[in-house]
């Protein structure tokens, strides 16, 4: 089985992170490819990031016909639902998966994310995913994204006081970590606060192996329904395959 | 005042049709435009179209800056998150518009719209917006946009058939038209049908210019703070005036 | 195109005040006239006082048909539903007007009304109207709408400690002003909070003129049927016409 | 213990029928009258009538200080929170009283009232309990509140039929009659259709009983608040007793 | 008529206290009985509880056939919707009649139960009922159960702090003791606190004859049907009749 | 790693068609375990079924603790909650884990169960979970659950002329077997119906496999904490292992 990870913003140091990640997460024999688009934002951080890399995201989902499942990873689940017109192989994304997950452990999760504005976006997606019930809380660190990729600065340290205030205030029993980028951190984390800490790159890769492996697609018989979608005229699908 | 109509799908003649209702709908001494980009899909059916269109909608919206309020001309409001991030003028949808406006004559309205696979978007929204409450059903008459453009076709059928079944069905006491196409439908199936037939073009041309005229704007207190948006390097804003 | 703006309490000073900003709120051309009852309580606080001034409200709807539509000056909205069984013009009420007006240009607005009492008949318009989703909270300032009159009052001071409350505690990214009475307040609080502070009395006046004009009407398809209804002796409509 | 039902329409017949299910629903030893306002609408149909009965209904509540408990026996409970601000004794209204009971012996009830346009009115009521969820649809039996004072009319035939197809099509296990003229039909109805079939005025009185025996009063901690209230002067509280 | 208690737990000194409280909330002529298993958890304290109890109290409500209503002595209303396929009679729990009843003379009650644990045991079954919306926040004291039936413990001092805070911060206007033990707690916190404070036991005996006197009966036409339940073989039904 | 699945009814055959489904839907190096109580209801049909077989159901949960993760294969998820509170390894219900997995292939799934006895219960089940939203309907085949045993029996054929109908009538993209008894008939549906159709057992599975390897655990932090948890006598830990 092969899974291709999709980080959808240009950062390429971000890209190889969750790949380490991505191929924890998964069973012996489940190949995992991590790429990203080489235009677009470099992080995703609100509505306009969101929009402008769905290009690029989308057309590496159209041009890369040889794999058996995908996972966009990006905490905002953008381009979901049009990457699911392009394909019926699953396609997974991170937030949605993690809350998923969650839900399975826990009763109430709170989400720790990187900036305030992203919150807004998050919540819509629980709210249309159904598990807006289940989510005591979405916080921001107060992180932009990119520091998460710079050793020296403060991010872990901003993440940690979030959660702390998450534990004491909302009533939840698990946190979710509401951005790929901080994909290493939920380990330990987990330790240091002694509840479920999830990272939605690790969900995904199961779910889309899950998924894969039980012989489910995504459903033609609805709104994703390939059936005379337009595709651009270059994006021509890609035979040779990307190298692990 | 001036207000700009994004139609975000490269059909003229349908940009055309638009402007015409636009006009109709403001009150004397507001400038209505419309314009639609000069790339992307040729109409927007589904999620797939929606994300396409993405890029050339909200560069319009980016390099018109000498504008008052903007209309987005697709019912399901595509990219409309994106754009207010773009802008601290009011950036309406038609179909937004149209729920609100419904909601003020009516108890329940129902939505027919074109095709089957553009119902869970529009029901998306409505979640979204709070206002799946007041739709009594979302429905789909089986007709293609591109079809609302050929007079020849049996697309009016269609959609007077649907709601026909709408008001005996659903308990509604107003139909929403769920297409910009349909713009030049709604007097004359209101007469018909004797109950309030909204078009949302009309709709939200009426809230863009009512916004604009109480100084009222698009908020920067929150997710669509435009503070640290990166903003492609090849849209540059646009110093000409569009003609009307 | 004339509206009628009532305002459903007793207070005249009111009822002048409410018809300066609604004559700021409206394209020209249209013509704006405000009335109050000559009976019932002279301001409302509270259900009680809703349900005293539905008959005087009533009966001025009643009377005057050649208003080409109404706003009830009222942020509770009463008598909303009953006024429109008794005219196919539409008829809006300040508060949704300014919850409906909040949602195209924010997030996720709060209501700063005026006394606690007022809070949960607020809450169950918001949730009646579907617009729950989009309010943060609905606050109090502990001011008496007659403070409002007043000059010499602290209620203003009281609203802007409210609103900063708001700002900081609630995530919203807009104001809804909750009170007729605080119509004159709302410009010079958006330029000193810096976020979009939204009167109702102008959101409704500029609904009202935007449904007149589209020739959308209340719907007569459901509970707002005006077949049948038993109309009380005593009021017979008034032929005459109001001066401005 | 002493409870005033008030008919707030001014049909005598209906208030003696009223009368009669209401002594049938308490236990020995509680005295139960039964009033009408002398002016206002002859039926409560629909949201006109519902605001125009309120001035004699609510006068009924203030000046009839020496009772324990007040039931308003019209199915849209209409004046329910405005009569809490006049009194602090249990304040019933025959809707939510039949809703509560209905869902402790059921897990979901079908609603069948009398003309279609009562429907909204019922449904924001369930809405508004939290009861929405309980109930799997509100029905109209097209039959006019009066002709169920007529002993020639089909009135019962057509709710027949329509509790027959609640049963049918709802998937509903119990049948709430959505009007206070059908006191008189539910034994039989529960007979003939083996399901539970409730009678709100049964219903509130029981629940009236309820908490005026258990000490409960109409909380003054919030909304219901009488405090500041003001009275119209015509109001004098009546020291004289009704006769049963 | 003769109503059955049962708490399900087996601390005999509980059920002397339900016993007492149930026998003051009927009226004259109704005989209440309270009965506890023999064997199960001797307090019911989260999930596990709820479950290990169950068979000790379906056997209770299948045993006693002589009865016109059961009550279920604990907060969480563990096994209702199992008893109520046991009999055709009336079953209340007193979670649920406490929420009932409060939402009959309050706009929105808090909970104070016992432990963290129960806490969200408590929001799923206000969910599950549709009351959700008038509960404005589930509490706990951090009290054991068993230390409500020791007389030196602080538990009372707790629950009063509770009640404290719940009416400081939660905009509520009645308060509900969520634990059958703090039932004989109720009227003293209702006078110190000058708001209603509901005993569940008290709401669900008065319920429980109000639904018997009307005779209303446990819908058999849904979920509750017994037609074909296998009972197990060691539940003889009990022919002699308990003693008060 | 190692799952222990529990079947909770007493039916070995159903038992062991369920552990040949379990082993095919987890990755190789996983040891699939399937066991059922030795006393307890044969089927599961209704909340007392699901009642009476807590006892059997936990005590297993309890004994076996050598296991990884813990599968409750009844569509019910009957005594999830309580199960958690018994073990820190993660415990999947088969409901559940067919909802979230549909939930990640399609925009809105239907549920086929057995019996309309049942219905109810996977609606509560599907709102505390929060994914009612995402559900279009729960139907009933009119198939006890035995039935699905018997090789001559019309189970099969009720089933698909039930998907056939939701097909038509939901707007549904996905379909949910509601029964683990139906196990072995979701890939030849699949293939029939040409839509996703989902297995919760192999769903569950899954979920069981992902978790555990992902290092997530049930939480203690909230109200499954095992802390003070008061064990029965009876059930001593088994240290010895089951044999696959």
């Amino acid at each position: 089985m092969k899974i291709l990870v999709i980080n959808p913003n240009t950062t390429e140091t971000m890209t190889t992170k969750i790949a380490l990640a991505a191929k924890t997460a998964v069973s012996s024999g489940v190949d995992v490819f991590a790429v990203n688009p080489h235009f677009g934002p470099e992080s995703i951080q609100g509505y306009l990031d969101e929009a402008l890399c769905l290009n690029g995201l989308l057309k590496l989902v159209y041009q890369n016909t040889n794999y058996d499942a995908f996972v966009i990873a990006c905490f905002d689940d953008t381009g979901l639902d049009a990457a699911r017109c392009l394909t019926n192989k699953p396609v997974i994304g991170i937030g949605e998966a993690a809350f998923h997950m969650a839900s399975l452990i826990s009763n109430r999760f709170s989400v720790v994310t990187t900036l305030p504005r992203s919150i807004s976006a998050i919540e819509h997606n629980l709210d249309k995913y159904g598990l807006a019930k289940r989510c005591a809380r979405v916080r921001a660190a107060n992180v932009a994204v990119l520091d998460l990729e710079h050793s020296g600065s403060d991010a872990c340290l901003k993440i940690r006081g979030e959660i702390r205030s998450a534990i004491r205030e909302d009533g939840c029993d698990a946190i979710v970590l509401g951005c790929a980028g901080m994909t290493d951190l939920a380990k330990s984390l987990q330790i240091e606060f002694g509840l479920p800490v999830l990272d939605g790159v690790a969900c995904a890769l199961a779910m889309a192996e899950s998924t894969a492996r039980l012989g489910l697609q995504t459903s033609q018989a609805g709104a994703y329904s390939s059936a005379g979608q337009k595709i651009p005229k270059d994006w021509q699908p890609c035979s040779e395959r990307l190298t692990a």
